[in-house]
Order: C-alpha cells, then sequence, then structure tokens
C-alpha cells in the first residue's frame, strides 16, 4: 500500500505557543521531511480572534472561530489543541479522540485534572495522543521518562519545573533584593504574568509534576493529591543564609517512591549548590531522574517560550505523522495504568531535612528551649549557625535537622512558635540533598 | 491480525554489558510488558568464553560460541550486538540485517568507522538499527536528537563523552595531583582500563563526535574526519590556574556549523566553573545540545557501566518490539542523510578562544616579545596573568587570547617558542565559553 506522505494539522488557539509552531513549521518544514519522508501542512487554525497581529502572515481562508468545524475538516489529520484551560480545550480533544483523530496538546493544566478522562477517550478512539510539550517546554522529558528510560524503575525525580520562579530566585540571589522588587521587575521585563500566581504559587509546577508523576509511577496522580507551597514566602535572608552553608534555594517538584505509595509535593528547597540541580539558574528548567537501572539522569533546557515550546510540539507532530505513515496508531500510547493499587503519600509521613530560621532573643538558654522541643518530636540537630546580634534583640538562629518526618515537624513549630520569646513565626524550608 | 506478543532476543557477546542487559532485563522484564504489552525473551546468548562466571546464570542449552548460529536462529527476531570492535561484530551486524533481522548495538567504534555500510545495510535489509547505548551510556541522547529535537536545524553540541577522562580530571583538581598518580589510582580502582590510550588519547571521545556528528548534521562524519587531542598533557598547574580563572579542564566533543562545513573536534577545552557542563564531575557524561528552535538542552547521566548502557539497549529493544508487533520497521531509520554536500572543517580553518601558558623569564620586556608575535598573527589578547618568581628565572605568563583561526595560532605557537628566552613548549589549551 502506498502510503499518504503529507499530513493536515489544525491548530486549535493561536497564540504565543501557536505562532511559534506556525514560524517553526515554516522554518523547518523541508528540514522535517527531508529527516523523515513526510510532510507536515498547516490546514487549518481555530481562534476567538482572527484580526490580531501575531508577526506571522497565515492565509484567511483556513481560518476559522469555530473549533468543531476544525476537528471535523477532513483536511485536518492532527489537531494540536494550545487553547489552554480545562473547558474548550477539553470538550474539542475528546470530541477529536472520539472521532479517532490524534491530538497533540501543550495543555498542562488539562492533564493534570483530566488526564484519566483524556486518557481513557485516547483509548477508546484508538487514536494517538502526544504532550511533550506539557512538561520542560522543548526538553523531550515525556520521551526520555517514557521510552528512553521504559527498563527503570524511577526511584526519584526531582525538577525545576517552572521558569518564572527559577528567575525570580536566581535574580534575588543575584541582585540581593527582595522577592516584591525582584517580581515585579520580572512583570515590567515580560518574564511574569501580570497574575502570578500560577506560577508563584506553586501551581504550574504542580501540573506538570502530576504528569511526570503518573508517567513515571503508572497511576494517575491528580492535582489535588499534591501537597503545593509556592515562593512567595522567600526571604532575601533565606537565600543569602543558604548560600553560607553551601546551598541554593529552588522550587521543586519532589517525585519519589519505590512500590505502591509515592511522594509528591511542590516547594522550594535548598538544594547543593555545586551540583546539576544546584546549577540551574534563570529562565530554565531541568529535571533530574534517578532509575533503578540507569542511575541519576537529567534533561535541562527552556521551559518556557513560544519556539521551545514549538519544538516539542513539532516532535510530537512528527510522531503523530510517523503512526499515521505506517499505520501505527497508539504504537506508544498516551498512558499506561501499570500500578492499580498507587496512591500519593499523605504529606504527613514524608521526611526530609529542615532549614530552620528560628527569631530568638540574643540571650543564654534560648537555643536550648528550642533544641528541647525539637529533640521531644524526634526531630535530631545537624548544624546550628547563630547571627551576631546586640544582646536582647531577636538574632535569627539557624538549624539544619536530620531527617524528620513532616509531622512532628509541624507540631514541633507549633510548640517553638507559641513561646513568648520567639519574636515571629519560624521560617522552615525543606533541604533536598539531590546529588 | 492478533499481533505476536513475545520476542526473541539473541545476545552477541556475554561481556560487562551483555551481563548487565540480562540481569536488568531479569529485574524488569515484567515491568516492560506492563507498560507495553511486549515481552522481551532471552532465547541465545553466544560467547567465545562459555565457562566463566558472570554473576548471573544462563541456561547453557541457548549458549553457544557460533555468533552465526545465534543470528540464524528462527527464535531470535532481535540481535543484540555487545562484541565491541570491528571484525566479528561488523560481519555479524551485516549478515543479520541482510536476513532482515533488526539489530541493537552499543558499538561505537564500528559505527565511527563503518557506519555508512552498516546504515546502508539496514536500509537494504528493511530492518531496524537502533544503537542508544553508544554514546553516553544509559542517557537517552540519540533518541532526544533524533526524535525530540527533530524540528531543529542543530547549531552547536558539547559534550564530555568519557567518564573515565572526566573522572581523572576532577579528581587532579580535587586532589591536586598529576594525571599520572591520577590515572594510576583509576586503574588500581577499576575506573580507568590496563591500556588507557583509547579513553585518555580521546579516541572513544572522538568515536561518539562522529556518531552525534552524523546524526545532527545529515552526512556521514568518520573518525579521520576528527581532530583529536587527549588529555595525557594536562597539568596540575593548568587545572589550578584556570580554576582561579573561573574555568574547569574538560575534555570536550564539540561540533559545530550551520551550512555544508561542520566542526569536529576532540580536546581539552576550558569551561566556565558556573555552568551546566562546567558542573558535570567524575565519572558522569552531558551532551549540550543547542537547536535553532529549542535553544540550549543539556542531556545528563552516566556514560558507561554494565547497568547504565543496559538500561540504553532494553530501550532500543523496546522500540524495535514495538516496530515488530505494529509491523513498522524502520518507522525512525538508523540514519538518514540529508546533506549531499556536508563535509568536515579543516581544524586550521577552525575558531577559538585560547589559554596559554608560556614559560618567560621573569625581566623586563618578555611579554611584549610574546604579544607582538600574536600580534603579527591576528590574535589579540583578552587578559593576561603574570605568576610570582625570582628574577631571572622562568615564571608561568597566562595569556587568555580572543577568538582567532586555529592556523595563525599554531604559526605564532612556533615562533613564540622558537624564542631562546622561552623556557619550554608553550602551553596551549582551547576555550569553549559554553552558557
Amino acid at each position: 500500500m502506498k502510503q499518504k506522505k503529507s499530513y493536515g494539522i489544525g491548530l486549535l488557539g493561536f497564540g504565543t505557543i501557536g505562532t511559534g509552531v506556525i514560524k517553526a513549521l515554516r522554518r523547518h518544514g523541508d528540514l522535517i521531511e527531508q529527516r523523515t519522508g513526510l510532510r507536515l501542512e498547516l490546514r487549518a487554525v481555530a481562534d476567538i480572534d482572527l484580526e490580531r497581529d501575531r508577526g506571522v502572515e497565515v492565509d484567511r481562508g483556513i481560518m476559522t472561530t469555530d473549533g468543531n468545524e476544525l476537528i471535523a475538516d477532513p483536511q485536518v489529520d492532527v489537531v494540536v489543541e494550545l487553547i489552554g484551560g480545562i473547558g474548550a480545550a477539553r470538550d474539542l480533544i475528546l470530541k477529536s479522540l472520539a472521532m479517532g483523530k490524534p491530538v497533540v496538546t501543550a495543555n498542562k493544566a488539562l492533564l493534570a485534572e483530566y488526564g484519566a478522562e483524556i486518557f481513557a477517550a485516547a483509548e477508546e478512539g484508538g487514536a494517538d495522543l502526544f504532550y511533550e510539550a506539557s512538561v520542560g517546554g522543548g526538553i523531550p522529558i515525556i520521551r526520555a521518562l517514557r521510552e528512553g528510560l521504559i527498563a527503570n524503575r524511577i526511584e526519584k525525580i526531582c525538577g525545576i519545573l517552572n521558569g518564572t520562579c527559577n528567575f525570580i530566585l536566581t535574580e534575588m540571589e543575584r541582585r540581593g533584593e527582595s522577592f516584591a522588587k525582584v517580581l515585579a521587575d520580572a512583570q515590567a521585563a515580560g518574564y511574569a504574568e501580570a497574575d502570578p500566581a500560577l506560577d508563584v504559587d506553586g501551581i504550574d509546577t504542580a501540573h506538570k509534576a502530576a504528569i511526570l508523576a503518573s508517567l513515571a509511577y503508572g497511576f494517575p496522580v491528580r492535582l489535588g493529591d499534591i501537597y503545593v507551597e509556592g515562593i512567595g514566602g522567600i526571604e532575601g535572608m533565606d537565600i543569602e543564609f543558604a548560600a553560607g552553608l553551601g546551598y541554593r534555594i529552588k522550587l521543586l517538584a519532589v517525585i519519589a517512591g519505590g512500590g505502591e505509595e509515592v511522594e509528591v509535593r511542590v516547594h522550594p528547597a535548598l538544594v547543593p549548590r555545586e551540583t546539576m540541580l544546584g546549577s540551574v539558574s534563570g529562565v530554565y528548567n531541568a529535571v533530574l531522574v534517578r532509575g533503578d537501572i540507569v542511575g541519576e539522569t537529567l534533561y535541562y533546557g527552556r521551559g518556557a517560550g513560544s519556539l521551545p515550546t514549538a519544538s516539542a510540539v513539532l516532535s510530537d507532530l512528527t510522531d503523530v505523522a510517523r503512526n499515521l505513515a505506517s499505520s501505527s496508531p497508539r504504537r506508544v500510547p498516551a498512558f499506561v495504568q501499570h500500578q492499580a493499587r498507587g496512591r500519593v503519600r499523605s504529606m504527613d509521613e514524608v521526611v526530609t531535612r529542615y532549614y530552620l530560621r528560628a527569631a530568638l532573643p540574643d540571650r543564654p538558654g534560648m537555643l536550648a528551649r528550642v533544641a528541647q522541643i525539637l529533640g521531644r518530636h524526634q526531630i535530631s540537630i545537624a548544624s546550628v549557625v547563630q547571627k551576631e546580634g546586640r544582646t536582647g534583640e531577636h538574632v535569627p538562629v539557624i538549624i539544619l535537622t536530620h531527617e524528620a518526618a513532616e509531622k512532628n515537624m509541624v507540631r514541633a513549630l507549633q510548640e517553638i512558635d507559641a513561646l513568648e520569646v520567639v519574636g515571629a513565626p519560624t521560617v522552615r524550608i525543606r533541604i533536598e540533598d539531590v546529588s
């Protein structure tokens, strides 16, 4: 049978990433064809706004405001969903898959909330569903996890998955300025959204963590299962103290586990400076994956942006086209449940090391009282640094602990902060001693 | 049509990696089946030595000393070549492919020397040929380059591709000891071969560079095309001086280019310490890939070893099995020539920055004479550090240059070293200002 060699793309959503996809496809459609023998053709674009100038010309004859029309178009062999959010995007993806039409999406929120439904629709429709662009922008991390490391049980994943947060933390360290100041500058420069909550509160990172955890551990992990803490509470002095101790503060997604119970958590963490993860600066993302066969691996690159994300979308489109050309849809299924009884461990049970900054009066016996409370909750101290101050005033006391259970730490901090001598709530940041 | 769900593996070469493949397959054959629906079964093992204890039990009934018998065995659906070298390995791979039987190999030397022949045989035989394990051990770098970044023109690749060399250089810096001392210790500890030439002379790195360059630029690059310099000449004081200037010395494979001419070179280089590549220590490997769409990406992990390499072999085997199950052999061809007139640039024409260490008498006018010679060859100086010494004695003078052409540097150094005042040949190490 002679194979059809050209495949029509329908683009849902003509925003930043959609524009990048069109630009990249125009630049390298020939190159992709040389490398694969397959031609990807833009055949339809749907968006509610057909007028805005995106800096790229598209024939008005292939544009529509009706997403349903686009997915039903027989000229469209693959649907690329770049609308985002969980309303129209979900509806159109489900309809496409029900028609047996393959979908490529960058929609992390949708997969984190409705992954199980979408994956089931892909299976029922017998259609491909690819989502490389949903995590880590242009970094081929989904492909690495699902195909490259397929012979591994995943022991741990630590990811820096939000470029905006990493940029803010990097600049806070470099410039010695506050979160609020750096955020405002990042917003002015276009590196942070006007409403930065999705990024700085850790939600975007948690969406991506849900996707990686589901893939790695073979059961659906949802946003609601994940402990999430953002970077809004990080103070300049903690970045400075951490640096003095050989650490940097990063917003991490930590996914770890062996059997049925898996930790999935998003929070700021102290990471050793002289490590690969500790060296990730600015808007870059990185994902450290430890497999039981391969050992530690790491994947690094731009986690967002028009063209980097387009690079991932086009690699997915090539995969779809290859499957269409060889009549092998779902050669690599969107998701395979291989852990029937998987569940996310309660945050109470999670064990980590901690960095604590207590505000204590500079007089004898204060540290002893704090240490006593920690000890009573089975938390043992690894090191203490007391900063100089004037006698009688509150000074920051930095305590690094050995491993302790979260529930014990929560109770210990309640007691410590209830001491009348304590000047302010104790700051607590977890430590991840990645290598 | 009901698909066959179980695929027979024939292992050519029961050495370190072969043992790792058997161990990993035993540990995770079930997991791979859960994830893919496909069963990989070890059905034959060929080696000249059937007696040696490898720490893993194999049924004597499936062992043979005859590789030809193994590849002809109808029970064997995929041949895994782990013999190494270019004699029997080449012969058996060519025969397997001619039969239309897919091959998975880790043989970098063979691909670097006879890639064109092997790739042509795969095409003629209509069979899959996968070689993820040939570069970067367990790091899925071939997959990333060939599939994940398919929409990119590759602008540059900088790789730390030999774990032994990186271990030696890391230990020289950490312990402040000489190349010879650290190498001897590495040999005693089993981190370096009794005959270390293939590693420390850069040949192994060049084999891998040939494979990456061929894939990235779409024309066959052979070992003989590549400029190769090893790490045997690196002295402790250069590592120390480099550190003082904010650099580390790494053995790099540098592949760069745009059009028909591509640079492919292997040599020690100064890399900024505070970068991802500069942070790669010990036996780890890393590959920085800059694509014109995705920007910079990096892939990191163990570049050698029994289990890490087995992880890559098993991912290739899964790919082969998926292709067999969906009757889509050569869905991703082993190699696609997409640059008809590609060639490797002459080293003379390569432009880099340089670190120079000249041995000059500590008296007035010496530096001026050196600077004059450099200037006459269009080499401009970026900075100079003169180390303290006793008047009249030779002291090391460190010169960092701006970008200069290799041929100019070669001529300039000939003149400098011909000066009667120069105490020893000038040391020259290239600088790669990767980010």
